[in-house]
C-alpha cells in the first residue's frame, strides 16, 4: 500500500535513491493489478513473469553501476491494447486478432512487432506489465468488447469507466498503475480520465510517435488519433512527456514534428502563480475562458458544480475568467470516423465473424464510403473552421490585450456515465477537438446526491439534450468522480500542463479552506 | 545597374544605413521588372504606382524615426500569381478570375482577401511591386496559360523558364527581384529556380503560412503544397524565413507548426566549416549522399556534370560523400494531385469555358475521383513508405556511426528544358518529395556544347528515358542553367540553408582555382 500510493514522480525517485527497488515496486503493482483484473475486469494481457525479469534486470545493473539505465527506471507503466509489446498480442479488442498480428496468423508475424512509443518507454527505464481493455472499434465512450465483455467503473459498478482507454482509467482509479499509455481521437483518454478521477494529457498529434500502433482506419489521416498519458498526478504526465521528447522521437518517426520538451514554457507559465496557485501581484493573471456547455446538451448538475468548482477556485487565486462563446457544433469529425462506410472496422469483424456491440451495431453498419469529392470538401471546410476559430481565439485580447491562455470545459455531460447512456460525445469529439488542440483533464470532486439535485424544472433543447437530462439519477451518480478538460491551442502541451497545475493548485487551496 | 545587382541582404542594409531610399530600390526594381516584362513576358500583375507611394511612405518614416518598420525595410518582393494582395487581381492563370474572387465576380469580394504571408511581409516592411506568371492548373514545370500564354527562359528563349513559380524565376534571371514567393507541391520552386540560375527553399509543408493563397484542390490535404522563397542569393532565402518566423506565424494560421528560427542549428552547422566551405580539423565534416539518377530517367550530361562539380568541390572540401540508394519509385504523389479527377481545375475552367493547355489535355482530362477507400490504402502506404525511408536515411550511419545530413540531387533530368520535353518529373514530384522533405537548390553552372556532349552508346533504360535522352542537344542546351537540390528532412529549413551555404561556399572555391 505504501508504494501504490506514490506517484510516478516518488517512484522514480525512490528507486534512483535506492530506498525502494524495481522488483519491490513492480511486485506491489503486480499484486494490485491482479486484484484491480479480479474486481473489475480491465486487464487484457498479463505479463507479470516478464516485468519481475525485467525489474531484476533494472535492479542488477543499478547495483552494478550504481546509475539508473533512464529517467523512469524501474517504473511500471501499463498499456492500453492498442500498443505493440514484442512477444505479447495484441488484441484492440478484436477476437481474431488473439493470438496474431493484426489478425494474420501467420506464426512468423506473430508478436515480432513493438510500437516506437513502447521501445522508446523501455529505454528510457520502465518496466512493463500489463495491457488494459478498450472497446471493439476504438470508437466508444465506454468499454466493450466480444473477448471481456465489458469494464466498468471502480468506484461504482453502476456507471462506466468510460472509453476507449478505459481499462487504463479503472486500473489507476484502483492505484494498479501509476501511468500508462492510451489514445485519443475523439476524448478516448480524456473520458476515462475525468470518469476515473485520474489524470490525462492529451497532446496534439503528430507531438508524440504512433508509428506501429495498431489503430481502426490508418488511412484516415485528416483527422488523426494521438497518443496521450494517463497518470495519478499531473507530475506523471510531465515526467512521461519530457521524457519520452527527450528520445527525440522524430529522428525514428517522420510523422512526429520536431518540438523538444519546453521547459522554458513551463517555467514562465508556472512563474504566474504560487505554489497554490495563486496569481503574483507582479505577474501577469492567467486569463481562462469557461464553457459551461456546449449549447446543445447541458451538462448535468454534477458537472455544472464541477466547472464552478473551478471557477470559484480560479478566480479566489486572482485569475481571469471570461466565458467565450463555444465553437459552433460540427459534424466534421464524425464524418472523417465514419467516412470510410466502417469498412476498417467490418473487415477485423469479419476475421472471426464476430458481431459488433451492439451499443455500437447502428451507428457503424456497413455502409458505402462517402465520395472522395466530399471528403475533400469537409476537409477543405474542416480547415477553414479551425482558422476562423483561431482569429476568434486571438479576438479575446480586444477587451484587454490579453489572449485567453486556455479554455475550462467539461469532457462529457455527465460524470461517470450510467452504461447506455452516453448520448452526446461533442465535448471531446467535436467542436475544439476539431482543431486538434492540446488538453490536460483534471479530477475536481465527486458527484454529491444532496449538492447535485435535479431541477424539475429544466426545459430540454432538443431531444439528445432531453435523454442526457433525463438520465440523471442523483441516487446512482452519487460518488461518480467528475474530471474538467483544460484547453490550449495546437502544440501547447507545456502551456497547458502548467495552467493544469495552477489550476489543480488553486482547488486544493479551496479545499483546504474551512468550510463555514 | 548598380541597386539591381545587390541581393536582399545588401539592399536592406544599404535601405537601413541610408544609403539608398526604399524609392530609389524600388524605382530600380520597377525599371528592371518592367524590361523584364517586355523581354520575358514573365508579369501577371503590375502595381508600380501602389508599391512608389508604399516606398514613398517607408522613407517618410524612416526621416521621421531614423528606423525601419522590420527587418526587411524597403525590400521589394515579387509574388507569384496565387498570393492575394488587397486591392489587385489574383488569377492563378485562370481567365475567368481576372477581376474576381476566385472566379467569383460579385465586386463587394473583389480584392478583399490578402494571404497571411503577404501581411506578414508587408509587416516586415517590403514593398510589393509585381506579381508573377504561373502555368494553368499550377501542375505543370512550364509557365503557359490562357491569359499571357507562355513565359519563357531569359537565358535562352528556345528553353522554358519551368514552372509553376516560373515567372518568379525568369524575372529574378533578369535582376528584375531578389526574392519572391512561390509555392510547391512537386517542384514548383525548385524546378523555376534551378532553371533560371537562382537559389530556392522549400520547406516543409506547415512551417510557413499558405492560408488565404490560393490553391488548385485545397481540399488535398493530405500532400499540402508550401509556400517557399526564390532569391538571387542564399542571403536572401535565410533572411526571408528567419524574418517570417519572428512573426509567430503560427499564432495567425493554426496549421502552422510552432518552430520558431532556430539559429542555432545554423550556427552548428556553419561551425562545421571554414567561410570557404572547407572542413574544420576539429569539427565534424558533412556527410552527404549523392543521387546521380533516380534509376528511372538518366540525366542528360549537363546534368551529370554539375552533379560531378559539387561531388567534387565538397571532396575537395574535405567532407564526406556516399552513394546512397535511391527511394524507391512511387506513384502516390501523383495519384493524390489527380486523385479527383481534376474535378477543380475543371471547375475553374468552366467558368469561362477555355480549354486545358495542350500540354495538360491528356493529364487533367476530367474523370471520377477515385473511391474514398482507394485513397485511404494510398495515404497508409505513403506514411508506411514515409517510415522505411527515414529508418534507410538512420541506416547510413551504420558504416562509421555518422547519419547522412543531407542529399545532392538533380531537380530535373535537364537543364532549362527544351519546351514540350519534360518528361519526367519524379525528380521533385515523386521519390523524396513524397517525405515533405526540406531543399535548398543552388546554381552551380552552365550547360556547355564542348563538355557536355551526346553519348552516342547509352542505352535507354525505358521508354521515358529515351525520350529525355534523345532530347539532349548540346546545341540548344549551351549555356542552359544547371541548378541541384540539398535535400534533408522534415523541418530542418535551417539545416539544409547552412549546408548549401557550405556546399555553394565550396563551388565557389573551386572556381577561383586556376585551371591547369
Amino acid at each position: 500500500m505504501s508504494i501504490i500510493s506514490m506517484d510516478s514522480v516518488l517512484l522514480v525517485d525512490a528507486i534512483r535513491k535506492g530506498t525502494l527497488t524495481a522488483v519491490q515496486v513492480t511486485t506491489a503493482f503486480c499484486k494490485t493489478a491482479a486484484i484491480a483484473h479480479q474486481i473489475n475486469n480491465c486487464l487484457h494481457e498479463i505479463f507479470f513473469d516478464q516485468s519481475l525479469e525485467r525489474a531484476t534486470f533494472l535492479d542488477d545493473y543499478y547495483s552494478k553501476h550504481t546509475a539508473t539505465i533512464g529517467p523512469l527506471h524501474g517504473l511500471p507503466v501499463s498499456l492500453k491494447d492498442q500498443f505493440h509489446v514484442k512477444g505479447n498480442d495484441t488484441t484492440m479488442g478484436y477476437v481474431e486478432w488473439i493470438g496474431s498480428n493484426l489478425g494474420i496468423k501467420d506464426p512468423n508475424e506473430k508478436h515480432q512487432v513493438q510500437s516506437q512509443i513502447v521501445s522508446e518507454f523501455v529505454g528510457l527505464g520502465v518496466v512493463l506489465y500489463c495491457k488494459t481493455s478498450l472497446p471493439q472499434t476504438l470508437l466508444f465512450g465506454e468499454t466493450k468488447n466480444n473477448i471481456i465483455s465489458q469494464t466498468l467503473n471502480p468506484n461504482n459498478q453502476n456507471l462506466s469507466c468510460g472509453g476507449s482507454s478505459g481499462g487504463e482509467g479503472a486500473l489507476q482509479a484502483l492505484r494498479g498503475s501509476s501511468l500508462g499509455l492510451g489514445t485519443d481521437i475523439g476524448g478516448s483518454v480524456r473520458i476515462p480520465a475525468a470518469f476515473n478521477g485520474i489524470f490525462s494529457l492529451k497532446p496534439t498529434p503528430e507531438r508524440i510517435s504512433y508509428r506501429e500502433v495498431a489503430n481502426t482506419n490508418p488511412g484516415q489521416n485528416t483527422y488523426r488519433s494521438t497518443v496521450g498519458f494517463m497518470s495519478t498526478s499531473l507530475g506523471g504526465l510531465e515526467l512521461a512527456l519530457k521524457s519520452v521528447l527527450s528520445t527525440r522521437p522524430w529522428l525514428r518517426d517522420p510523422a512526429v514534428v520536431p518540438i523538444p520538451f519546453r521547459q522554458d514554457i513551463v517555467d514562465e507559465y508556472l512563474s504566474r502563480a504560487d505554489w497554490d496557485g495563486t496569481a503574483k501581484a507582479s505577474g501577469l493573471a492567467l486569463k481562462l475562458g469557461v464553457f459551461w456547455t456546449d449549447g446543445v446538451v447541458t451538462p448535468q448538475p454534477p458537472i455544472t458544480r464541477g466547472l464552478q468548482m473551478v471557477v470559484d477556485a480560479v478566480r479566489n487565486a486572482g485569475h481571469k475568467r471570461i466565458a467565450p462563446v463555444y465553437a459552433k457544433q460540427s459534424s466534421s469529425q464524425v464524418s472523417f470516423l465514419k467516412a470510410d462506410g466502417a469498412n476498417d472496422i467490418h473487415a477485423q469483424l469479419d476475421l472471426s465473424g464476430e458481431p459488433l456491440i451492439p451499443d455500437l451495431a447502428a451507428a457503424f453498419r456497413l455502409k458505402q464510403p462517402i465520395g472522395l469529392l466530399e471528403y475533400q470538401d469537409l476537409t477543405f471546410q474542416g480547415l477553414e473552421y479551425e482558422s476562423q476559430y483561431s482569429d476568434y481565439w486571438n479576438a479575446t485580447a480586444e477587451e484587454d490585450g490579453q489572449i485567453v491562455d486556455a479554455v475550462i470545459m467539461p469532457v462529457a455531460p455527465h460524470a461517470a456515465v450510467i452504461p447506455g447512456k452516453f448520448y452526446h460525445t461533442g465535448m471531446t469529439l467535436k467542436s475544439l477537438n476539431l482543431f486538434k488542440y492540446s488538453a490536460v483533464v483534471i479530477p475536481i470532486a465527486k458527484a454529491d446526491k444532496n449538492l447535485n439535485v435535479f431541477d424539475d424544472g429544466y426545459q430540454p433543447l432538443n431531444a439528445t439534450d432531453r435523454l442526457n437530462w433525463e438520465a440523471y439519477d442523483p441516487e446512482i451518480y452519487d460518488g461518480a468522480p467528475i474530471g474538467v478538460q483544460l484547453v490550449a491551442r495546437k502544440f501547447e502541451e507545456e502551456k497547458i500542463w502548467a495552467i493544469a497545475k495552477i489550476v489543480h493548485a488553486s482547488l486544493q487551496k479551496e479545499q483546504q479552506k474551512p468550510k463555514i
